[in-house]
């Protein structure tokens, strides 16, 4: 008889797939390399995912759990993420403080000088003028569209800065380590007090093309914008224009749409902004992190079907 | 009679100068524009410091408390620093946070891939081997060298961020937010095992050209070096050199020796070296920030001839 398949495209290190293969005995344990296009109709859990399963997802009619390796679900076809027999989760939380360090860079970086005094730097000029628009972070204002674990470090994080903390989220409900929160809608009316506003929502219908001219529009001429969220959100063309204009003092895009950005984007050369590779939620010992999250989701699912953490919410979307 | 004079050099505003009248009534108070060759051989105090200071210390006779309006007292002849009978006090401390924030923005720019990323953007690249490199700063190592105000907050920060803290002082004693403490000497024995290596001392014989190509080659080849102490304690050539060599990370130097730096220096164009104009200790409300010190140091002069915070100790020549 043939066993079912837990496929396995997240990377693991030697040890972690020893231990996997010991918990699920009843289970064929398959590193992507090992899976061949037979095997897709008898998977059940997939740890990770591969676009080869994208592909062939009226074949997967035995799959009944996704444990995603990203905090991101958008590489799923929302077929899948929809459907009500096949459970899913992520990686939610393990990329919260690496993604906070990238924003609180670039918020001192540019708070303090240090990245426009590197525009100066290639031209060999000592340029005190800069002095002239650096800020401490005390008592700055930061809005964070997304409240859950990456804006809840975000806002922890501003807390130890001594900033004011506003949050957006669904139905603007409390979150402890921000001062203030609203929702999408009601977000809007406080954007002009803003000096930093943050996209950290997953990708959504309601979050897609969110930030455009009317949002940067209401945004003050020093204020920044950052988004580690996704690409998708963003209006580039409306951003190159403020940013140009000098109505925006600045922005940062961990994420673009498409990745990786053509060469050809006008978002490369537009002044006051900076663009890291999608690289944000990098961590040092990704596997070490992510894996007993797996693990513990395993156990749970194998003892009595359902999963210990970081289920993903089919209703809410994220 | 010819009453004292407290000469005002240090940025104030009417309100503040209107109170130090009332204040000190028995005194003339005047600004640095106000003041004419004659008035030099009357002050008494000085708030702030000026460059005809200098050149005619011989005038000073009736000077016994000099207020400066920075943390380091180096403008301020060493005739003067040792003279038993001249106060001598400084704004230690307000610029703790600011200059912190300039040292985490480089930390977090050069450990998030933010530093690495403008470089390649310079060329539209979008290059994902930045994350080879990519680390957070949990576990990281920091050694300080100068445990006062700066250092502690700088100790204070990185204790946010998880990483573990070093600090050097002139006995090796403890302080609070350190995990670990050296003397100059013995510090020599850990370099070799730290991440990120500061320099917040003042300038003092013993820190003059302290950080040398000794010093960087006990350092880690993925290692960075700060100072925002003050450029005379680094030998310059040494520093271009493992740089350039690539047997040190990244650096980061917001003093230089001279100031401003040449445009003909070589450290512009070093590779992994960000420079800033000197302005981490930058505060946008300065002026609010350090009245309060002189004012309460003032109160204390006028009642009973003693400073009441921030004194420079002489001996240790801090």
């Amino acid at each position: 008889m043939t066993k079912p398949i837990i496929a396995v495209y997240a990377i693991t290190k030697e040890w972690q797939l020893e231990e996997i293969k010991e918990t699920a005995k009843v289970y064929d344990v398959k590193v992507k390399d090992e899976l061949n296009s037979d095997d897709i109709k008898n998977i059940e859990i997939v740890y990770g995912w591969g676009s080869e399963l994208s592909e062939n997802t009226a074949d997967l009619n035995q799959l009944k759990w996704i444990q995603k390796d990203t905090a991101g679900l958008d590489a799923i076809p929302e077929s899948l993420r929809n459907d009500k027999d096949v459970l899913l989760s992520n990686m939610s939380g393990v990329h919260a403080v690496p993604i906070t360090e990238n924003i609180f860079g670039y918020i001192l970086g540019v708070a303090r000088g240090i990245i426009p005094a590197m525009t100066s730097q290639l031209e060999s000029k000592w340029d005190k003028s800069i002095a002239s628009n650096m800020f401490s972070l005390k008592d700055k204002k930061i809005l964070v569209y997304g409240t859950g674990a990456i804006g809840q470090e975000i806002a922890r994080t501003a807390k130890f800065f001594e900033m004011a903390t506003y949050g957006v989220n669904s139905n603007g409900r409390s979150i402890q380590t921000f001062d203030h929160t609203y929702t999408m809608e009601s977000s809007q009316e406080i954007l002009s007090d803003m000096d930093f506003v943050i996209n950290a929502l997953p990708l959504t219908d309601e979050s897609e093309l969110f930030f455009d001219k009317e949002i940067f529009a209401n945004m003050k001429d020093t204020a920044y914008f950052l988004n580690i969220g996704r690409g998708e959100s963003v209006k580039d063309d409306h951003l190159i224009e403020v940013l140009e204009a000098g109505t925006l003092a600045g922005a940062y895009l961990d994420v673009t749409s498409p990745e990786p950005l053509p060469e050809s984007s006008k978002l490369w050369q537009t002044q006051n902004l900076v663009i890291t590779p999608h690289i944000s939620g990098n961590v040092e010992h990704f596997r070490d992190m992510i894996y007993p999250i797996f693990k513990e989701n395993l156990d749970s699912y194998l003892s009595n079907g359902t999963l210990a953490k970081n289920e993903y919410n089919k209703k809410k979307g994220y």
